[in-house]
């Protein structure tokens, strides 16, 4: 058996909500186009601010996927 | 057009319940002395226990804000 | 009164359903180990996924506890 | 309104000039390849030397851009 | 003779041609509130894209100042 | 009771005698203009040489303080 | 003649035996869909345990490659 | 099904033949008094030089494991 | 000879008077439960503060130890 | 043919007009001491301020050169 | 006049007693050596530990000297 | 007896065949310019990339020596 091998796409997911739902929308988009999504990692979190609330929850991260 | 200049503070919010309460509840208490907040990052997520369970959950961000 | 010195555990929580749940079930199990447990501080967030979903969010974090 | 996601690719951007050029080149050249181009993020600034003088400014990016 | 105290305050300075004149004018707008500046140390370099070019550089930094 | 919010300050304390030392002038000066200090946490050691000798310990740390 | 850019991928070359091979096999893997492949920086070394040993080495890893 | 807790241990491998070999000599030592080893993260790579060669690589790691 | 393995605790010295009578007591107290300590490595230097001085510096660090 | 090693030295190149300035002036200086100079990296741009100013950049870099 | 370009040296500099004179030693062995000192960057505090006491405190530095 | 002091040298070893035997070879050509070689720390592992596979392996470390 061949040694696996994975590739690495970073994306920032978002959501108006919370840290966990702008991590799924990320990953929910990501499905669409790379399959065999195999793990996450955060790199950073941010957000857009807008009269003083929290506009959008922005989470950046590297999606690793198995290269069949 | 003057090119734009934004300042830039840093607060730990906190909450009992989410890390992502805790970014608003800073973020609220921030918005009552600084104007045009405009995005934040997150530093570091800690927290204090209690009895062995989560008490407070403590986000610091860095929040930046448009200088007029 | 003699100085306080504090020990620091490294656990991983997981949850499928949030990041501050990961962090709640991991220092749930590390209370039935560790007494006196005082603070934490991620270190990462990851997950895994499955089928374009994130399965669990994974929070590894360090654990701060008293030692007497 | 489905919540955004954005893309990220990593460029490096060289100019015999200057720092800011070798950014701009860099950039001109994503732009012949990807849409929606946002924001970038340098993440390290280096060099090739030749004869005792900088030959080459390379610049590392991260680039942002909106998947629609 | 007292020691010497700094402090230290954050901002980005931005513009349009390049990451040295971004510098300069977060300082110069700096310059008008806080007092006796005495260094600044750049922290990210990041910028806002436009049709595929760089619309303004923004230059965030560390800039330091003695306390009288 | 409201979730407690910090404000973080940044600055350098400075002693021509040791690093401790650099902490409590820093923070005493800080003191004077901050009520409500908390903590603190060391971001850099540095200082200042001549003729060979240590002239001054520089010590940069963040000075978190309760927001009211 | 054009100043040259180049794009990066991320990836994670896996091995049984040890790091270095795990090396070449993620590279030999994204040269099969990547041209002009130029250099590699190693971000991470990580692997997996089984009976209490070394499973598979994994090394995640930047790949540059010439964008003609 | 109860959600999977983690533990982290660390640990600094030896060995004056190889970098993969230190880290196989770790993760053997590790295993006899740690059950349920499930992964490894490379934190620093160093080693001791006697006589101008390399008497001994040493691998320091995070060494993650089932909580059961 | 069988190569050595060494493990390694994180704890938090604290003093009211030193960042390194802090080191020393936090050695002094693992010493009293950890055998052959080795050395130790200074992660963070952080301090409580109390009426706008320093009542606590705390010292979080790695300490190495050989295992037999 | 023998492996290529490189020496690594550190310098700060100054100047008052621009970060590739400051970059190009540090180069020519470490060339008049260090021969096969072959590339640089910037570890941190920092500057001085004089009366609201930048009176000079100062960019510290790592520079890499061919041992014969 | 010249811009003044600035070279980095890093040493090791060690006591049995604290930090600070760990820092003196070091600098006062470089100036043997190295004329113009001009400033210091602590970049690692380790030690070594003997009989469960600190036996040498160990701290790493950069040390900048201006280039006539 | 004098407190140690130690110098650090940064260099690069290559290596067609491995990692470690890149150490060994930026180890090697320290070892005839430097005496008393005492440790090596790695800080980068690079390579550079030929045909679509590893040509060199380049590995950056910092190499400690005492100084008599």
């Amino acid at each position: 058996m061949a040694d696996q091998t994975y590739g690495i796409s970073e994306v920032v997911g978002t959501s108006p909500d919370s840290v966990h739902q702008a991590i799924r929308n990320g990953i929910s988009k990501a499905s669409q186009t790379v399959r065999n999504l195999d793990w996450f990692e955060v790199t950073t979190i941010r957000g857009q601010l807008s009269d003083g609330e929290v506009a959008h929850f922005q989470v950046q991260m590297k999606v690793g996927f198995r290269i069949e």
